[in-house]
C-alpha cells in the first residue's frame, strides 16, 4: 500500500463525524434540535465530508416513543435541520442487520437528503448486510459495510467476509474495532488486508475506532497513513463507552487546509461542555481499559459506570471471570 | 531494529514508574509519606522495574520551603520509605542540568539506595549532563541521560547528540516528547535513530510520552514493537499538564507475567481517586491538544486550565499568536 508522509494530504481522505449516531447510543438519541443545526453548521464550517445522523432503525421494532429522533432518521426530521442539504457535507445513515424496514424506510435517493447508507453488521450476517446493500445501492446511494467486532474474526472467515463485500455493489468497507482492543500494530495489520481488497475490488476503506486503550486517534490515523481514507470520528470522543476517534484531534492531524480546527473547538466550547453537565457520560475511564485490555464487549463496564462503581480491582476480577 | 511479536515478550523491557517524579510537578511534589510507601509496595507488587522518586534539586537553586521531599530526594527521607529497598524494584531520581549541586547531593552509590540517575538535558546542554553522567557514573550509579523536547531538534543535532552519549559512561539514552506533539509515525523514525546509537555504542534506549494528543500510550508500544526497552509510565497519567503514559494500559500491554495489573487498579480506586478529588488537577484536556498540535510547551495550556478557562476557540487563536 502506498505510505503516506505527515506533511503532504491526500484529497481521497473524507472524514465522517458520527457524533449524532455513536453518540445517540449514550443518550438514546435524546437531542435537541439546536444542538442537531449547531452541529451541522460546525460540519459545514469545519469541512467535514459527512455527517451522520443516527440510524434507520424500525419502527415496528423500537418503540418510537422511547428514543429520540435520530434512531429513526426520518426524512422529514432530516430536511428540518439540512432543509435540501445544498452544501458540501454529504449525509450518513446507519442501517442495522434485522433492525431496519430497507424497504419501507429507505426511500429513492431522489426524494431524499441522505447521501451515504452504511450497514452495520456482524461477520457471520455479512449476506445479509449485502442484501441491504443491493437494495440501497440499486436505489442510488452511496453504501458502505461496517463489519463490527473485528477483534473477534478469525483470519478466514474475515477473508471470505471481505471478498463477499468486494463482489458486491457497496462502495467502501470499514474496519471496526468495536470493543477498543486493537493495537495499532494489529490495525496496521488488518488495515493492510482490508486495503488489498479494496485495491483488488475498487472499494474504499474506512476506520471506526473506540477509545477504551486511548488508541482510538492512534489506531485512525496509523490506518491512515497505511491508506485508509474513510475516518469516523466524533467531537470530543462522544460516543458509547469509551467513545470514539475525537475529532477534534484528528483534523489537528490532517493536513489539508480545506478541515478547520476552529468551529470544532468553538462548539466544544458552546455545547459539548453543557452536554456533560447535563449529566451525559461518555469516555475513556478505567472499567473500558478492561474490556478493552481484555477484548470484550464494554457492556460490563457500563453497567459499572452507571452504578458508579470504582472498585476497579474487583471489577477486574469479575471481568475476567475470576469472582 | 528486532521486530517484536505481540504474543511474545521480551525480558530485556524495564517499566520506570515516574509517578512522583513527574507528577510532582503538579503538586510541588507535595506527596503524603502514606500515599508514597503505599505506591512503593504498589510498585513491588506489580512487578514494576524502577521507581523514580523525584528530583535531585539543589537546594541553593531551590527552597526547600516551597516544595515537598521529592524535590530533593534526600537519602534520608528516601530511607525513611523504603528502607534499605531488600526488593528486586530498582530506585532511580532525576537530575537537571545546572539545578543539581552533584557533588555534594549525589553520594557514592554504596551508601545511597539510589540506584539510577537519569539527567533531564535539553540538546544544547548534552556535554554538562554528560559531565553530570561521569560523576554519577564513577560513584557507581546506573546512568541515563533525557533527551528533552527532541520535536524541536534537528536531525544533525540529534545525532551529533546521540553520539556524544554513545561514548561516554551513560548505560542508556531516552526519547522525551516532552510537548506531547510527536505523532507514532515520528516516534518510530526516532527510535529507530536512537536504537542504531544504542545497538552500536551498547546503549539502552528508552521512551517518555506525553498526553497532549492522546497518544502517550501509543508512542510507547509502537516504540517497543520498534525495540526500545525502557518504558516510563505513571499512574493514572499523573504528570505535567496532560501526563504520561498510563501506567495502567502499559501493564494491560506487556505480556511478560510478571507484570500485574490488579495491584495498580487497586491502588487507582484506593489512592488516586482522592488525590483526584483533593484537587490536583492533570490529564488530556482541550487545551494541551491546542499545545501538542503546535508543538508548543504546556505552560500556555497549564496556565488557561489554573484559570479555569473553557474559550478554546480563543486559546486556540491566542496560542497561535493570531490574536
Amino acid at each position: 500500500m502506498g505510505k503516506r508522509t505527515l506533511l503532504s494530504f491526500s484529497p481521497q481522505i473524507k472524514v465522517i463525524d458520527a457524533t449524532l449516531r455513536d453518540g445517540g447510543l449514550v443518550n438514546n438519541f435524546y437531542f435537541e434540535d439546536d444542538f442537531v443545526k449547531k452541529l451541522y453548521q460546525m460540519n459545514i464550517q469545519a469541512g467535514i465530508d459527512y455527517m451522520e445522523f443516527g440510524y434507520k432503525a424500525s419502527s415496528e421494532i423500537f418503540d418510537k416513543n422511547k428514543f429520540g429522533k435520530w434512531k429513526f432518521c426520518d426524512e422529514k426530521d432530516l430536511r428540518d435541520i439540512v432543509g435540501n442539504n445544498d452544501t458540501d457535507l454529504k449525509i450518513s445513515v446507519m442501517a442495522d442487520v434485522g433492525r431496519t424496514n430497507i424497504d419501507r424506510d429507505i426511500i429513492p435517493k431522489d426524494e431524499s437528503v441522505i447521501d451515504m447508507v452504511r450497514v452495520a453488521s456482524y461477520i457471520n450476517t455479512i449476506p445479509a448486510a449485502l442484501e441491504m446493500v443491493e437494495n440501497c445501492s440499486k436505489k442510488g446511494y452511496e453504501t458502505a459495510v461496517n463489519i463490527m467486532a473485528i477483534s473477534h474474526a478469525n483470519e478466514s472467515d474475515l477473508q471470505e467476509a471481505l471478498d463477499l463485500i468486494g463482489n458486491s455493489s457497496a462502495d467502501g468497507v470499514y474496519l471496526v474495532d468495536s470493543y477498543g482492543s486493537l493495537y495499532p500494530e494489529q490495525t496496521r495489520k488488518l488495515a493492510d488486508k482490508y486495503l488489498n481488497m479494496g485495491a483488488k475490488y475498487n472499494k474504499f476503506v474506512g476506520i471506526h475506532a473506540h477509545n477504551n486503550q486511548q488508541l482510538a486517534f492512534a489506531n485512525t490515523i496509523d490506518a491512515v497513513a497505511c491508506g485508509v481514507n474513510y475516518l469516523d470520528a466524533t467531537v470530543n470522543s462522544l460516543g458509547r463507552g469509551a467513545g470514539n476517534c475525537p475529532l477534534e484531534l484528528l483534523i489537528g492531524f490532517l493536513k489539508n487546509p480545506k478541515y478547520k480546527l476552529h468551529p470544532i473547538l468553538k462548539f466544544i466550547e458552546e455545547e459539548m461542555l453543557q452536554l456533560k453537565k447535563s449529566g451525559v457520560v461518555w469516555g475513556y475511564d478505567i472499567p473500558y481499559l478492561i474490556t478493552g485490555v481484555l477484548d470484550r464487549h464494554p457492556s460490563g463496564a457500563i453497567e459499572c459506570i452507571k452504578k458508579g462503581r470504582t472498585d476497579y480491582a474487583n471489577i477486574y476480577l469479575e471481568l475476567m471471570g475470576l469472582e
